[in-house]
């Protein structure tokens, strides 16, 4: 592939598929607030990795799918997610990073009492494969407002 | 583009390529414990996006290093970093993501003690531009063992 043809496929790509993959991060937030695993699942490559937010790392769809249902079942069963994707960067025709900042109310916290909301920001690496977006690395970081780094424990 | 001839491309960069990519993690942990602010900075796209462990989010090159700068100078004065890859995926030929484990002591905390270790795991999605990988976003979020979410503020 010449420069040049990359070069217009790039502008074509980003003109074309921009809506396409912000719509990957709408539809996690839908599948999340629907607490439906089946379409959650469904928008990960079967190899996708995914770290959240306390750094487990699930390494394929399956992974993924089982982790949210338990946490979907339980602490995050009355749990409502809110998410506006904030970049949008194509780093190939085909290969895009969205980042979006989130926040999740109604989260119960191991005492059953409902916690406070949380912010974050959650990247998505999506891949276009057989003309159909899917994620194939997220990775979740919480925000802690006023933090620079996260404190250490003390010996 | 075929699909016959990106297959071949794809085979050929996982092969060729996997060393290269690695490296930018390697290179990564040896700036940070030279604390040598260009060679960091030189890893990274010019509009790459970091994401550190308590969400903050810088956009460019340039911000990632001021950040770097700041904490190498002060908290992460004497800090050592430890990484290891633990998975190169290329999603395309040309595009890889990277997980990296790594473990981070040293760390000076705000009262001026010396922190435990703490552990993350740091995404890089590499990208290989004029022939040389760079980083195009990373994002990073510690290990909290025994924790399944981040508990939220109490009301």
């Amino acid at each position: 592939m010449s420069i040049g043809t990359s070069s217009i496929a790039a502008v074509a790509g980003e003109a074309g598929h921009e809506a396409e993959v912000a719509a990957l991060a709408a539809g996690f937030t839908q599948a999340w607030n629907r607490h439906d695993m089946d379409a959650l699942a469904n928008l990960f490559a079967a190899d996708a990795d995914f770290v959240n937010v306390v750094g487990m790392w699930w390494r394929t769809r399956e992974e993924i799918k089982a982790a949210h249902a338990h946490s979907h079942t339980t602490f995050f069963r009355d749990s409502r997610l809110a998410g506006e994707v904030r970049r949008v960067k194509f780093l190939e025709p085909n290969v895009a990073t969205v980042h979006v900042v989130w926040e999740l109310s109604g989260q119960m916290e191991p005492d059953g009492s409902v916690g406070e909301p949380r912010q974050g920001i959650l990247l998505f690496v999506a891949v276009r494969r057989d003309g159909r977006w899917v994620v194939e690395a997220a990775q979740n970081t919480d925000v802690l407002a006023g933090a620079l780094t996260r404190p250490a424990e003390r010996s």
